[in-house]
């Protein structure tokens, strides 16, 4: 469940007028390349291009949760990156049809064993859990700061309703009210989800349980052409290798960190879902290899 | 080679007044631990504490090479941490008998196999190359953006002479004019240094040599009481590691950079040397198990 929408962006490398964007579009692009049942759940104007939602639901992605508004316009989100790619500046954001987001979810989307909830209202986010039959293996969310400054009690709910969370590291300080990583992830535990991520994009991402640590580092790239749904790239990498492998043991979702790390380090190499919809397993697995190479030594 | 001095610091933890530091006495503590063939190469005053020259002396630091200046004061620095501890504002910078520093060094240390010329004026660190007999197996060497700021061509001049340059990422694309590492990385392999290694502080450490890279994280920590002399112990670890190994092949550089990476997380959990002064080969040991275990993944 996420946003399915347009962007315009501007990176020093160049510009992409009114492109395929969106969370969910990303997660959805990501985990296809692991399973080929998933329900997305969203909303469209009537914009936005039938040969897109095609090219998904090739993939396996069933369109039955996604509502089309007759007429309406789909979310807009216009950002430019400065130099150092780190940082962005949002011209533009028109929420459109998304204003009126209502997610429904299709009946067999209530028993997904993997759910994804994409960074959206909290309000919105705990609507979905409300339809779930509780029969889920683990329920993910992702959230960002602008939630925790006006809608902190409303995302502590939610919060407290899932076993993953996604942040990057300066969301978790401020969720947390903790500078050092390791105190937040404890204080973030203590609010309800058993796993907690840390997304620090070039510096790669942490993994916590209540019991243990895991890094993944980033892949030092010679050029990031365009960040934008790297966070959610990795997200949809992560989850569509658990309900691949099905099993939540801290070892397995080490590697699912690992191969969510190896999708986004695709997304960031063009604009848009160019690089996503043009992989092979073949790339992926030499990914994957590369990311074990990097951090690889031998004791004596 | 490189300072041996006072300073008084303040972090979010607490205050430490007139405490020993200096680059050259962080690098030959963690150095220590691997060697007891070390010659140090600085300058003092007669204020400085014979006693902590003794402990030095205890654990293999050679001090023929350290002028002590009658009736002269020791370089001081005296800086703050804000609160997130990657920044600092530096209130006091005394340099004291450092003004008149021209390094001799003793004819055992010209032909040190290993030699680490830690951060002063370029022109101080030419000239302690200039007295090297050649025979040496690799020379690193450490700097910062105030050195490419006033004095970039004498840097380069230096750079060019070295084995492995030790900067940080921002110092990095300063000196390279490219933003991205990988990119950075070329541009100061054609400047000489076969090896660079590129300290991220909290988010590790990443190792270039022309042909590969490697990357060590750093070890998440609850708190970090005090950041100065990380990168320095860092640098200690290193070389006296590779020293004690006597292998500078890429392998061996990557577990030369795991240990300094260790040594550094015990520098940054107490003021000054505390911590360094009083370390056993087996917690150095047990740290070294932990960074593996930070990253170690297997592939199903």
């Amino acid at each position: 469940m996420g946003t399915v929408a347009f962007d315009t962006i501007e990176t020093p490398f160049g510009k992409a007028e009114m492109v395929v964007g969106g969370a969910c579009t990303y997660i959805s692009w990501a985990a296809s390349y692991f399973t080929h049942d998933i329900h997305l759940v969203s909303i469209v104007g009537e914009d936005f291009p039938k040969s897109e939602l095609g090219k998904m639901e090739a993939r396996g992605v069933n369109m039955d949760g996604l509502e089309v508004v007759p007429g309406g316009k789909s979310f807009f989100w216009e950002g430019r990156y400065h130099n150092n790619m780190n940082n962005r500046d949002t011209l533009v954001t028109d929420l459109n049809v998304l204003a009126d987001f209502n997610p429904v979810l299709p009946p067999r989307a209530r028993s997904a064993k993997y759910v994804m909830l994409g960074n959206l209202t909290p309000q919105i986010q705990a609507d979905v859990l409300d339809q779930l039959d509780g029969s889920q293996k683990l329920i993910a969310l992702d959230t960002m700061n602008f939630w925790m400054d006006i809608a902190m009690p409303d995302l502590k709910k939610v919060i407290a309703r899932i076993d993953l969370l996604t942040i990057n590291d300066e969301e978790a300080r401020q969720l947390s009210g903790q500078h050092s990583l390791v105190n937040a992830a404890k204080v973030i535990h203590e609010m309800g989800p058993k796993y907690l991520v840390i997304k620090k994009g070039e510096h790669g991402a942490l993994l916590f349980s209540p019991e243990d640590i895991f890094f993944a580092p980033a892949l030092p790239l010679a050029e990031v052409f365009d960040p934008t749904g790297a966070g959610d790239t990795f997200a949809g990498g992560l989850m569509g290798y658990l309900a691949k492998t099905d099993d939540i043991s801290m070892e397995n979702m080490k590697r699912a960190i690992i191969t969510g790390s190896a999708m986004a380090s695709f997304c960031v190499e063009d604009f848009s879902l160019n690089k996503l919809q043009i992989l092979t397993s073949d790339e992926i697995n030499q990914r994957i290899q590369r990311f074990r190479k990097l951090i690889h030594f031998d004791l004596e």
